[in-house]
C-alpha cells in the first residue's frame, strides 16, 4: 500500500504543502517517503526511509523550492526495504525531466519488464514504477500526456499515479479504479491525492474522485480531462479500502468510509443475533464497525482493549515467557468492563488469524465469560494482486480452514464473518462491482 | 510527571521486565527513561532521552544483568532537558551503592538544597532525586532501611519512589500518597510500579496499593512493611490520576481509571442537560468520559474527531497560513458525522484553553451548527506542586476569566464544567480527602 | 575522484576483502562508498553516504554473502550529493543482473546520455555509470562481455571499470588509460583494484597494470585478456597520480609512487638553487616531495607544520576574527624550528592558491624570516575533463597570473615551479606520454 | 589523559574560543568533551561523548552564552564510557554555581570518597572531579578561592584544573606539577591551558606556566597568584609528556617538544651506532625522533610506513586471516624503500609490545633484510598512577623479560632503549626532577 500526492498551483510553497498532505496520508505507508518539488525549470528530490515527520526536516523543506510538487509514502514490503526503492522516481528522457509516484501493483509486470529488457533498457530496483516510466519514454508519441497514456494503456493492474513532466501536473487511474485518487481545488490551483483526508488537510475543496480510465492535466489554465481507458468498465475500487486502508475521514467514490464502517457494524449486527453484555472492538480498526454495532444491537459498547500508544521498534525476546507478553505491550485490557462478562469482539478482517488469537486470548485471561468474534467483512480467501501485501494463499485461515476449524484456531465461542450481500448493501449502491477479489476469487481483470 | 518501577525476584531478567514494565508506564512520560539493575553485588545503569523503545535494544538489555532492577520515565519539564537530569539515579555512598527514581516534587526542595549546601553538599542537577539521596546519605542510622524513612521525614510535598539499596529493593510514598505506587507479585518475588497496570503487562498479580506513609522493603525473604509516617493523614491521590494521568485499564486505590472515567461523563450528562444530536470526544483523553455521557443522555456517541497516530516532531511552519493548518495535522474530523449537527464536544479539562478553543473551530469549520463544550472536571484554577507540569496562575484560563468569558474565548455556544461534587461521587466514597487542590486551591500540606 | 575495487575467488568472504580493499582507497573518495557481492546467482547491493568504516558495520558485512564482489569510494562533486548517486549501480538487463563501478569521467557523457534518451532511455542519476549501463544493455551482441566492449567503444573520456556481470568479474580500462587499474592474484582468485596498495592491504600479489584498452575477464579458470582499444595509442596515465591522488605505497605503471615524489622533490632542488636554513613541507600532500629536496639540497628537512588529525567538519564562524583563526585549527607551525629561519615550504601543487597564501602567512606569523614556496608541479592552467574535480579556468591562478602576481597574491618571498621537463625526468621515462593537460592544454583526447 | 582550557576575556564568545582551545588539545582524549560557559551569573554546560568537532555545532555553541568559560577533552578509559563521566562537572553549591575539569589522577581518591560518603556525600561518578568538587563545598572558609585551596591540600596525585566560582575563573596545579597547565593573555582577558598549542590556536599570547603548587585567580581586575603547595619542591613534570603525550608545536616547562624529540633522536643515535641503510619512523609518535636520529647518524631518513588517515571504528574480523590483516589497514608499507634494507625503526615506547611487534614483522613482509628497532625512550617498567592509562605491571613487557627476551618477542635483529641519562640529556636542565617513574620506579609521592 502506498499513497500518493500532487499539487499545482502559484506560490512557491508547494513542498510545503506536499509535506501536510503526505502527512494526512502517511496511515498509507511508514516505510519510506519522498518528494519531487519544481518551478517548472528545476527539479529537485528528497526521500528517503522513515516517516514523513522524521525525513522532512524544516530544513530539508526549505531546500524544496518550486509551485509544483508530488509526494509519496510507501509501506513495507518484504524484501524490498531500501531508499532506492523510495518514490518519487525522478528521471531524466526525452521528454525532459519526469517525476513519478505510484499506488498499486502492476500484474504484467515481469513482462513488461522482459520486454523492455530485450529492447535495453536496464532496471535499478523491483519498483513498477521504473516500468512505468522506461514505457512512457519509449512511447512513440509528440508529448508527454499522449506518452503517458501510451505507457498506461500496457499497463494491466492497479495504479494511480501523479506524475510532473514539463511544467504540467498529471495525475491519472487504472481503467477499473482499483486504487483511488481524487482531485481538489486549492488557492489558484489543484491537487491531487489518494484520499480526500490529505485534501482537508491542507484546507483544499474536494472536487471529485479522478475516473477509473481518466488522465487530469493540471497546468496554468486549469485542468483538462482525457479518457484512455476505452469503453469505461465501471469502478472496481478496492473495497478493502473501505473495510480497513482508508482514513475514517476520507470520502471514496461519493460514500465517506466512517460511515461505511458504521454502516458494516450495524450489518453485522442484523446478520448475526448474539447474547452478550459488552461489544468490544479490536483497536484501532474494529471501532468504528464495533459502534454501529452496539448502536444496532442495543449491546453498549466499551473500550476492553486500549492500545499502547507509544509501541515502536520491537525485538525477538529471548525466553518464551517474554514472548508471550508481546501482545500485551501492544494490548491492555480493562479488567472490570470484561471481567464475567460476554463480549463481541469485532474485528476488521481475520487474514493469518493469528492476531485475532492473541486478542481473545487476552479477554479471557481478563476474566471474559465469553467472547465471540464477529468479523466486519467476509472470509478472506485470495490475495490481492492490486497493491495489497497479503499473505500466500496457503496462510490464508479462511481459504483453508472451515468455520468450525477457524473457530477452534482462534479460539472464540463462536465466529460471525460479515456477508458479502451484507458488505454490498452497507457499501452502498454500485458496491457489487467494487473490486472484492480476495473475498470472491472474482479479479477484475 | 513520572513513573516509577521495580522488581525483585529469582531470575536474573530483572531488566527484561522492567523494561516491559516501563513500556506499560511510557504515557507518564516521554522524553527520558533509565532503569539500574543489580545482582546485589554488582550495579548497572543505563539512561537516555527517548522513548523506552529507543533507549532499550536488545543489545543494551543484554548488558543489564541481574535479579534486581528499578526504572524510570520521565516527562519533559520546561528548560531541564538533559540526560543529566533522566533517572534513576545511581550513587555510591556511606550504605554502599544505592539507586532510587523519583515521582512526585518536593516544595521544599529550595530550603532543603540549601541546608544540604551549608553542610557542604554539592548537586549537580536540579533534580529533587539529588536531594532525596544525600538526605539519605546523611542520615544518621545504622541501616539504610532507616536512613530512607529518616530522609523522608524531611521531605515536603509529593513523592513515590523505587529504591535498591544494598540487596533490597524499597518503594516508599509520601505520607499523603499523592502520587501512586502499588505492589505486585511475580514469579517468586514481587513488583512496584506507579499504576497497575504495569504489573498487569508482565503478568504480575496485584497484592496492593503501598499506602501513604508506608515503606515496603523487598528482600529474599519476600516483603515487610514498615510505618514513617506518623498518625496516617488519610489518602490524598492527586484526583486528576483518574481524569487525564493514569491509563485507563490501572486501578488506584481501587478504583478502575476507565470505570471512573465512565462515570465522570455520565455525571456531567446528569448535571447538563443539553440539546445535541451527537456526542464526540476530544480523543483520546475525553473518549471514556464522552462514552459515559452518552450513554447516561442517550445522545448518539460517534468519532468526529480521529487522531493522526504518527504526529512525530513539529516545527514552526514559516507563514500563518501552515500555522493554522498544525491542528489538523493532529486532528482530522468526520465531516459527515459533524455537518449541521448540535455537537457535544467532551474534553478532560482545560487548563490553558488554546487546545479547546481550536477544537471547536475545527468542529465548526466540518460544518458542526453548534458546539457545546462539556468539561470532564472542575475549572482549573490553581497550579499543581505536586509534579504536574502547570502554567502558572495567570495562565490558567479558568483562573482568570468567569464563565462567559471562557465560552467566548472558546468560541463554544455553551460551556459546562462537571461540578467538584460530581467528581466525588464519580470517583466515589474517599474522594473528597483528595487532592483536588488544582480545582480548591486547598493545598493538602 | 573515485577508486574501484572487484575480487573473484573461490570463498564466500568476498564482501570481508572487499572492506579492507575500500579501506585501503578510502583516500581517493570519502563522500559515498557501496559494494555489490554475489554467488553467482543472486545478487546484494549497500551503499551509503560516508566512510567505509561507517557505511559497513559488521552486520551489514555479514549480510553481503557470495564470492564475487565489487565495490567503489566516490568524492564529493558539488551539487550531486545523494545516496542515488553512490555506487556501484546493480541492474537488471538482457545479459541478467549487471553491476558497474566507475572512476573517471566521460567527455560525450552529454551527448551519448541525449542519444539514449532519443531511443528511451530514462537517467536516474547524472552519473556516467548509468550510461555505461544503458549502452551496454542496448549492445546487439551474444554475450555480455562483447556488451562491454560495445558499451566502451562508445566512450570517450577516461574510465575504470569493475564489473560482475553473470559469473564473471570484468576489469576494463580506457583506450588511454588515464585511469589506473591494476591486477591482483589471491588466494585462489584474482583481484582488480584503482591502485596497488589494496592489493598489499588484503595480501594479494600484484601481476601488472590492466593495460590501455584492455578488458580482463576473470571466472572460475582464471582470468583471459581482450584487447578493444584497437591500435593501442600508448599509456596516457594522469600524471598527477604521482604528484597528489594515489597513495605513496601504490606502483602505478611501474613507478612507485612514493620514489616519483622523492624524486620530484629533488628535481626541484636541482632546478632552483635558493639559499635557505630548513625545508618544510605543507602536510601531508608536500612530505616526500620536501624530503627529496632537503636530501638533494643538504638544506635540513624539518617539520615545521603539524597537521591536526581531528579535524572533523568545520562550520562557518560568525566573526572575521574567527574565520582568520580555522587554517591554524588544521596547520600547527612549530614555531621553535620556523622563528627567524629562511623557509622554504614545499607543496604539491597551487590551483587556486588560497590555501598556500594562508599557509605562507601562518609561517610569517610563526616568525619565519623568508617563505620560499616551491612547488612540486608545473603550474596548473586548465581544466581536468578526466575524473579529477578542478574549478573552472578563471579560477585557475596559474592561468590567470604572471610568475610575480602569483608571488604576490601567495605573499612568498619567492615561488618556483618544477618544470615540466623536470616533472617527465622524476617520473620517468614514458611520463612524456602521460596525461599533463592541467600542465599543458594538450588534451590527449 | 585529559585536555583542561579556560577563558576569561571581555566579550561574549567565551564558548567559541574554548571550542577551538578544545581542538587544539584534542590529542589529549577523544572519547567525550563538554563546555561551561557564564557571564557570571547565569552558567549554561553540554557535554557529550564523541569529538569535539562533532559535539558542538554552529547551533549548540550558540546556546552556549557567556565571556567566561571553560572546557575539557577526555580520554576514553576502560569501564568508565558514559556521558555521565564528560567533564567540566557544574555544580551548585554553598559557593554557588562552581564547574571544574581536571586533568590528573588523584592516588588518594579511594579513602578521600571514603571519609567523604563517611560524613554523607554520595558519588554519581568514579571521576576525582566529582571528589575535589565535594571537598570544595565543604571546605570551611570564608571564599571560594580558599575552599579550592583548602581542597587541594587534602589531594594526593596529579591535577591542572580549571574552574569557574562566582565571576573568576582559577586555574590551580598540584604541588609536584605532574600535569602542565599554562597561562596566556589574550584580548582583553587571559587563557588557561593544558598546551601551549592551545594558545597559539586561537591567537593568545603565553605568559608563563602556572607553577607547581600555585593558583591563578583570574577576575576583572587581571589574575592573582596565590602559593598553597608550602614549601615547592620543584617541577615533577611527566617527562613522558615529551615523549609521547603532547603535541609537537607545544612548548611545557620553557622546552618545545618537537626539539626535545628531535633531540631524543639524536642523542638514541649517539649511544647506538648501527650500520643500518635507512631511518624509518613508527608513524606519527616516531616521526620526529626518528628526523633527529637520522640528521646524527646520517643515515636516511624515510617514511617506510605511511599511516591511513582514515582509520575509525574498526571490529573483530570473524577469521583470524581477517584479523592479520587489520594492522595492514592502519600502516601500509612503501616496499620500494624497505625492500633488501637494513632498517632502524624508531618507535617512541614500548609498553605491551604488541604493536611494534606487528610492525617489525610488517617491515619483514615488505622486504627489509634488518630490522633493528629503536625506542626514544628507557625500558617502561612501572605503571603509571598520576593520570596514564597504562597496563598493570604484569602487561609491561620491560618489565618482565631481558632485553633479549623482548628483542625476541618483538622478532628485531636488535632493540635498543634510550637511557635515562640520555633521556635527561635530551629534555635538558631540570630533567632529572621530572616524573619519569615509569622508567624508574621512583614515584614523587
Amino acid at each position: 500500500m502506498c499513497g500518493v500526492f500532487g499539487i499545482y498551483f502559484g506560490r512557491s510553497e508547494a513542498a510545503r504543502y506536499t509535506y501536510l498532505g503526505l502527512y494526512a496520508l502517511q496511515h498509507r505507508g511508514q516505510e519510506s517517503c519522498g518528494m519531487v518539488t519544481t518551478d517548472g525549470v528545476n527539479f529537485t528530490a528528497y526521500k528517503d526511509m522513515g516517516l514523513v515527520s522524521d525525513v522532512f526536516t524544516d530544513e530539508k523543506l526549505a531546500q524544496l523550492p518550486g509551485n509544483v510538487a508530488i509526494g509519496h509514502v510507501r509501506s513495507a514490503l518484504a524484501g524490498k526495504s531500501s531508499v532506492l526503492n523510495a518514490q518519487p522516481f525522478l528521471v531524466q528522457s526525452r521528454f525532459g525531466m519526469v517525476a513519478l509516484a505510484h499506488n498499486g501493483n502492476l500484474v504484467n509486470a515481469t513482462s513488461l519488464s522482459q520486454k523492455l529488457q530485450e529492447t535495453g533498457a536496464v532496471f535499478q530496483t523491483n519498483a513498477d514504477t521504473e516500468i512505468i516510466l522506461n514505457l512512457l519514454a519509449r512511447a512513440d508519441t509528440a508529448n508527454v500526456e499522449d506518452a503517458v497514456i501510451a505507457a498506461c494503456r500496457e499497463l494491466k493492474g492497479s495504479f494511480a499515479l501523479t506524475i510532473i513532466a514539463g511544467d504540467k501536473l498529471i495525475g491519472i487511474r487504472d481503467p477499473l479504479g482499483i486504487r483511488p485518487l481524487c482531485l481538489g481545488r486549492f488557492s489558484d490551483g489543484y491537487v491531487l491525492a489518494s484520499e480526500s483526508c490529505a485534501l482537508n488537510t491542507i484546507g483544499a475543496e474536494f472536487v471529485r474522485d479522478v475516473l477509473p480510465g481518466e488522465m487530469i492535466v493540471i497546468g496554468p489554465q486549469g485542468f483538462n480531462s482525457y479518457y484512455y481507458g476505452g469503453q469505461p468498465l465501471g469502478e472496481s475500487l478496492c473495497i478493502f479500502e473501505y473495510i480497513y486502508f482508508a482514513r475514517p475521514d476520507s470520502t471514496l467514490a461519493g460514500r465517506n468510509v466512517y460511515q461505511v464502517r458504521s454502516a458494516i457494524g450495524a450489518q453485522l449486527a442484523r446478520e448475526y443475533s448474539i447474547d452478550a453484555d459488552v461489544v468490544v472492538p479490536a483497536p484501532d480498526s474494529g471501532t468504528t464497525a464495533a459502534l454501529g454495532f452496539a448502536k444496532e444491537s442495543g449491546i453498549p459498547f466499551e473500550f476492553g482493549l486500549i492500545k499502547n500508544r507509544y509501541v515502536g521498534r520491537t525485538f525477538i525476546q529471548p525466553t518464551q515467557a517474554l514472548r508471550n507478553l508481546s501482545v500485551k505491550i501492544k494490548l491492555n485490557p480493562v479488567n472490570p468492563v470484561l471481567a464475567d462478562k460476554r463480549v463481541i469482539l469485532i474485528d476488521d478482517s481475520v487474514v493469518r488469524g493469528t492476531t485475532s488469537a492473541k486478542t481473545v486470548r487476552l479477554l479471557r485471561e481478563a476474566g471474559a465469560k465469553e467472547v465471540h468474534l464477529c468479523v466486519a467483512s467476509p472470509p478472506y480467501i485470495k490475495p490481492c494482486f492490486y497493491g495489497i501485501d497479503t499473505p500466500s494463499e496457503e496462510q490464508l485461515l479462511a481459504a483453508n480452514y472451515s468455520l468450525p476449524e477457524i473457530q477452534s484456531h482462534i479460539g472464540a465461542d463462536s465466529i460471525h464473518f460479515l456477508s458479502l450481500a451484507g458488505l454490498h448493501t452497507a457499501v452502498g449502491s454500485g458496491a457489487e462491482k467494487m473490486c472484492g477479489a480476495c473475498f470472491t476469487g472474482q479479479y477484475p481483470l
